[in-house]
C-alpha cells in the first residue's frame, strides 16, 4: 500500500448488467471498511487515484462472488472507471449530489434558472444521481411542472452536457418522430428520397428502449449501425445520407440516463420529451427538422388540442436554440405499415423502395409526405412540391439506389437474420369492421415475442381499420424464436387482442390534420 | 419438468443484500429465458406454484454467479419467496402495478381516493412497486401536493398494510419525537417514568436509517430489543412498559419500504411525515400520543409557523383517526445530551435515571417535560401537576428501578459494548462563545465514524450553545472502531466542525415554546 492509496481494495469486475447503474460489491466482513456503513448513505465514491467513480454498493456475504479485500464492480461501473482488474482502488463516502437542492427546490414549486439545470444534468451525466433521484428529478420537472423558458434552459442544459457535431454545411436535415406507433419507420425510408435529392441528412438514432423496435434496430437489419464518429462523417460526406444508432457519439448523454429511469415509469412530460429530443438533434448539429407528431386514442398524444401545446413548445425551444423547425400532426390511431419488430419492419420499408406491389401504402403514403415536407426545406423547391419530388425520386428507383449506398457505406449486417421459428395468429372472434387498433397492445405483445432483442421477432399486420373480418380470420401473426416468449406473448394476446371489432358505421372516419 | 412449472429454473440463493429491493440474477445464455427481454420493462414476477415475489432483474455473463437454468435471487428477495434453495421456480414478466395510474394522475394534479392510495400501498407492501416508482409517489404527493384528506386516507391506507395491535386497555400512550435531533433519546426515559406511574406504554421504536442512532439501537446497548409480540405482550402485561424494535411486529409495513426510499432522498414532505408516524402508532395500538416537534436552524422544522402547520395536519389526522393526541414543540437548536451513537446516548440516559451528579441537565429537564406531558392523559393527574409527578419518579429512583425491571425483562445484550477504540478532538478555532450547533453536520460525522453499526461510534460533546471556549480547546470527541471510519470522520469535521464560534452577544437567546 503506497501512501497516497491508504485502504486499497483490489477491483474485481462481476459480469452483470446492473441496467444503467453503478453498482459496487463489498464483502460484509471487508476488514478495511465496515461495508454497512456505505449502505443508508448517498452513493460511495470509487478512485484509482485519477478516475473517479460513483456506485450503490451492495453488501455480499459471499467470499466467491466478492472476497474480503476486494471491491466488486458491475459491467457499467467497470466499464466507466476504466480501470484494469486487480489494480487497488479506494473507497469514500460520496457527498450526495449538490445539485438535488435545486430538485427539491422544484420540488418545492419554485422556478429553477439555467445554472440550476446545469448542475443537475452534469451531476446525472457524472452518474452521480441514484434512480431513485432521477425519478425525483423527472417527476418534479414533469408534466406541467416546468414553464417554457426551464424546458429551455434544461435543453441547454443538456445539450452542454455532451459533444456537438458540426457538418460544416448550411442545411443539415433531420426528421423526428415523437414514437409510440409501433411499425412507424418512416425514417429509413425519408433519409434515401432526400440525399437522393443531394440534400444532407445524417440520421443518428436510437435502439427501442421499451418499444418493439428502434430505427437502429430496425437498420441493424440491413446495415451496421454502430459505427465510429469518423466513419459516420466519411459516409455522409460521399452519400449525403446515413441511419446510424447514435449512441458512439455522446450527444447529450444525460438524455439516456433520463429515458432508462423514464419509460419504465411511463411519464408522459411534454416538457421532458422536447428538451430529450432537441437536445439530442442540436447536439447532432441538424439546422433543419421536421417533427412528427402522432394523434390517436393510444398514441403518445391523445388530443388536437394536446398536440397544438406540445407544437407551440418545440417550436418555441427549437426558435431560441436557432433550429429550422416544422411540426406536422399524423394520424396515430393505428400502426404504420405491416410489420412490427426489427426484421418485420425493414421488409416492410425495402418494399416501399422496390416499388412492390405488396409494399403498405400507409408506410409509403405517410414517407412521401414527410420526405416532401423535408424537402421543402430546400429553398430551390416551391412550397407544396415537396411530395411530387419525393414520389419521382421513389418512383424512379433512386431512392432505392440510395438506400443499398448507403446500406454498402455502412457495411452489411454480420449474421443472416431470420423471422422467428415460432408463430401463432390471433383470430377476429366475431364478424364486423375493424373499428379500432391499440398501438400499445400490439407493441407489448410484439416485445413479449422478443422484438427488438430478436430481430426475426414481432407481429404481422393483417387487417387495419375499416377492413371488414369474418370470425375465425386472422387479425395478425405473432412471431417468436423463444418458446418462453412465444408463451407470454401469446397469453398477452389471449387476455387481450388489442382490436376492436364493430359495426360498419362504427368505423372512425378518416383522420384530417389541421 | 411437471405440467404446471413448465419453464423453470433452479432457485440460488446469493449472499448479496440489495437493500430493500429485490434483486433476480439471470445468466445471458439461459436456455429457457431471452434474459434481456425481461430487462427494460418493469418488474420480473417469480413464483414456485404457491408464493409469488415481484424483482428486478440484472442479467449475469459469469456461471459461477448464476448458470444459466438457475435463478439467482438477493437476500431480501430470498427470504421474501420463503422457498428452498435448488428448488424449481418459473419466470414471468410482471405487469406494471395498476396503481401506478394513480401515481401518474397524482402527478397530473389530480386529487387520489381512499381507493386509491389502497391500491397504491397495497403495491408498495407487496413489493410491486420499483425504487424510481416509490420516488415517484413520494414526490407526486410530497411538499403541498396533499391536502389534508388525502393526508388521512394516505394513513388509513398504511395503517390496513398491516397489522394492528390491541392491548386491551382504554389508555395506552406513547411519545414521539419527529426526529432530526441528535442525541435525543428521552423516550428510554419517558417510558420508565411513565410506566412507574403505572400508565400503559409499550414502546416500539425503529433502527436508525440515515441518522447515528434511532431509540432502537440506542435500547440495544442496554438490553435484547429483536422481541417476538408475544413476548412483548407478555413484558408490558408485567412491567407495564417495554422499549422494543417495532421491525417484527408487521405495523404499516408499507412505511419502512416508502422510509428506505425516502430518507436518502432527503425529501421533507410534511404530508408524509405525518402519514408515516400516525400509521405505525395507530398499528402499534396506541390511544394517547405526544408529538414532539423540534424547532431550529438545522432541525427538520425551521420555523415556528411550519411547526404550527404541521401541529394542525397532526391534530386533523389524529383526531380522525380517534387518537388522542398531543403536541409539543421543543428547542431544537443543538443536540441533546452530551452523547450521539448508541452508546454514548445510552451512557447519557442512564445517568439520568441514576440522578448521576454528571448527568446531562438537558436530557433530564426535556425528559421530564415531556413524561409530565404524558402523565397528564391520566384523568387522575391535575393539568399542570405532570411536570412533579414525572420529577417525583425520577428523582427516588423509581424510573431506575422501572427501567432495570424493563431490561431484565427484555433480557441483557448478548456481547459487551464498549466504546470505540480509536478518538480525536475537535478543537475551538478561537476564543468566544458557541454561538450554533449544526445538528445535521455532528449526525454526519457521528454516521461516518461508525454509529449505529459500531454501537461504541459516535460524539461525545464537550461544549453547548452559550458556553464559552477558549481557541484549541475541545469542543466534542469523535470515537471510531474502523480506522477507515475515524479517517472519514476526520475529513469530514476538517471541512466542518459544525461548530459557530462568535461573540458573546451572538449567543442566540432563551427557546421559547408558544
Amino acid at each position: 500500500m503506497t501512501k497516497s492509496r491508504p485502504r486499497a481494495l483490489r477491483l474485481r469486475r462481476l459480469r452483470m448488467d446492473t441496467y444503467h447503474e453503478n453498482v459496487a460489491y463489498m464483502h460484509r466482513e471487508c476488514g478495511v471498511y465496515r461495508a454497512e456503513g456505505f449502505q443508508a448513505l448517498s452513493k460511495i465514491e470509487i478512485e484509482d487515484g485519477r478516475r473517479r467513480i460513483y456506485a450503490v454498493l451492495n453488501v455480499v456475504d459471499d467470499a466467491r462472488i466478492v472476497a474480503p479485500g476486494e471491491l466488486g464492480l458491475s459491467e457499467p461501473a467497470f466499464a466507466q472507471l476504466g480501470v484494469r482488474e486487480r489494480r487497488p482502488v479506494i473507497v469514500r463516502h460520496a457527498e450526495p449530489p449538490a445539485s438535488m437542492d435545486a430538485v427539491r427546490r422544484k420540488i418545492r414549486g419554485e422556478r429553477l434558472a439555467h445554472e440550476d439545470f446545469r448542475a443537475i444534468i452534469r451531476d446525472i451525466t457524472d452518474n452521480r444521481y441514484s434512480k431513485t433521484e432521477i425519478s425525483a428529478f423527472l417527476v418534479a420537472t414533469g408534466q406541467t411542472e416546468m414553464d417554457r423558458d426551464e424546458v429551455l434552459n434544461l435543453t441547454r442544459a443538456m445539450i452542454e452536457s455532451g459533444e456537438r457535431l458540426d457538418w460544416r454545411e448550411p442545411l443539415v436535415a433531420d426528421k423526428h418522430c415523437i414514437g409510440g406507433i409501433p411499425g412507424n419507420r418512416t425514417s429509413l425510408l425519408v433519409v434515401p428520397i432526400v440525399a437522393a435529392h443531394g440534400m444532407l441528412m445524417p440520421k443518428t438514432s436510437s435502439r427501442a428502449i421499451t418499444s418493439p423496435a428502434g430505427t437502429a434496430d430496425t437498420m441493424e437489419v440491413l446495415a451496421q449501425v454502430e459505427i465510429a464518429l469518423e466513419a459516420i462523417r466519411r459516409i455522409v460526406r460521399k452519400a449525403r445520407g446515413c441511419i446510424a444508432w447514435g449512441g458512439t457519439a455522446r450527444l447529450a448523454p444525460a438524455d439516456d440516463v433520463l429515458i432508462s429511469v423514464e419509460r419504465p415509469l411511463n411519464l408522459d412530460s411534454q416538457g421532458q420529451m422536447v428538451a430529450s429530443i432537441l437536445s439530442k438533434k442540436v447536439a447532432a448539429g441538424s439546422t433543419h427538422l421536421l417533427l412528427d407528431i402522432p394523434v390517436g386514442p393510444t398514441a403518445k398524444v391523445r388530443h388536437m388540442r394536446e398536440a397544438q401545446g406540445l407544437r407551440k413548445l418545440f417550436e418555441f425551444v427549437g426558435g431560441e436554440l436557432g433550429i429550422h423547425l416544422q411540426v406536422v400532426t399524423t394520424d396515430g390511431r393505428q400502426p404504420i405499415g405491416r410489420g412490427i419488430g426489427p426484421m418485420l419492419e425493414a421488409r416492410d420499408v425495402m418494399q416501399v423502395l422496390q416499388n412492390d406491389p405488396r409494399a403498405p401504402m400507409d408506410l409509403r403514403q405517410k414517407a412521401l409526405r414527410l420526405a416532401g415536407r423535408v424537402l421543402e426545406f430546400d429553398p430551390d423547391i416551391r412550397g407544396g412540391d415537396g411530395f411530387t419530388v419525393a414520389r419521382d425520386i421513389l418512383d424512379s428507383g433512386r431512392a432505392l439506389a440510395k438506400m443499398n449506398e448507403i446500406i454498402a457505406a455502412q457495411g452489411r449486417p454480420a449474421g443472416e437474420i431470420k423471422l422467428g421459428r415460432l408463430c401463432f395468429d390471433v383470430l377476429a372472434p366475431a364478424d364486423g369492421y375493424v373499428t379500432g387498433i391499440d398501438n400499445l397492445q400490439l407493441a407489448r405483445i410484439a416485445r413479449l415475442a422478443g422484438a427488438p432483442m430478436d430481430k426475426g421477432a414481432g407481429i404481422e399486420i393483417f387487417r387495419k381499420i375499416g377492413e371488414r373480418v369474418r370470425k375465425g380470420q386472422a387479425l395478425y401473426r405473432v412471431f417468436s424464436e423463444f418458446p418462453a416468449d412465444h408463451d407470454f406473448a401469446r397469453a398477452r394476446a389471449k387476455k387481450s387482442t388489442g382490436y376492436a371489432i364493430g359495426r360498419r358505421q362504427d368505423v372512425p372516419g378518416a383522420f384530417v390534420d389541421f
